[in-house]
């Protein structure tokens, strides 16, 4: 039995909207939902990174300074007692670094930045639907597939699974997918996972 | 990059082999190389377990008090904060459990043992050739694979990825397989991973 689940927002605070925050960079606040096309919006970031000389080192400053949603360590620590996880992001590793080492390194599946010289240049996504394809990857090694996430880029990785639930998902997402059981609190998260994993 | 590894051999000793000593049961001991049947040996180790009323809880107990390789906990630790590992094993979780906590909880794919009342009754493999297609399933997701093993099982698998080797392996194994790097230390392991890797 293998637990996938989302970085951002399920463990870990929105890596953009801190970085919005401590660099009072109101525009790093847009997110697919203001910017529909991901290539356009990550472009946008990149140009204002830029145009703020803001480098990959002051992002990873303010994400290693950035605290764990309250809990999450505690409670994938005790997740990873009982089912291999693995956690599904569309961040990028670079970005995520500093988060893997406050959880304690566990397996994590994501993007890559193009750097150079400690200047974001580009990214490069791993592959699309990187999230569903992992799901299935994993059931075609005979796996049992428990999903969690909170967010539109993860409907088709909990739909991929064999079991899967939102987690602290906004209203608008547990309006539109009302087939996902919507947990508020890792307690609950914990309960329902094994009541539908043993 | 994925950077998948065997277990035993490779970061724990073998475990029947610690089993066999602990208990004193010589029959233990047999391995892959005497009886080359894989169900057939695992039908006469589970015989020999319940001929000596050994549950899986002494078995697990051994586990738990047996060391980690020299150095493995850090060589570990150090990849883990580089690369995303997965460690691919032919053990059963519950015999891994003890380890993969020494170990700070590393992904896992390995097999099941079936168990009732604390009495292994019968084993489960999740996939046959399940390192080989572990491996595939991840180049399959976009991931460059760097493998390291030890022994025939690991094979298939070092042969999937993109960059392998053999660690620790016995002299029969390296004669065999000339066309992979046999490394003796995890400093050199490390620094052979990093060359074929960056």
């Amino acid at each position: 039995m293998i637990v996938v689940l989302d970085l951002e927002g399920v463990l870990s605070p929105e890596i953009w909207i801190s970085v919005a925050e401590r660099t009072d960079i109101e525009a790093l606040r847009l997110t697919t939902r203001d910017i529909a096309d991901y290539d356009e919006l990550m472009q946008l970031r990149l140009k204002i990174l830029d145009e703020h000389g803001i480098k990959l080192s002051d992002i990873q400053n303010v994400i290693e300074g950035m605290p764990l949603l309250p809990g999450a360590r505690k409670f994938l620590d005790e997740l990873r007692t009982m089912y291999q996880v693995v956690i599904l992001s569309d961040t990028f590793s670079q970005f995520a670094k500093p988060i893997m080492k406050n959880l304690g390194y566990p397996t994590l599946f994501c993007h890559n930045l193009e750097v150079e010289n400690d200047r974001i240049v580009g990214y490069k996504l791993r592959q699309k639907n990187q999230k569903r394809c992992a799901v299935e990857a994993f059931k075609s090694l005979n796996f049992k597939v428990f999903a969690a996430g909170d967010s539109y880029n993860d409907i088709e990785m909990l739909k991929a699974a064999d079991e899967a639930c939102l987690f602290c998902a906004p209203d608008t997402v547990k309006k539109e997918f009302p087939q996902f059981r919507a947990v508020e609190k890792y307690s609950a998260l914990m309960i329902y996972l094994k009541s539908v994993m043993n």
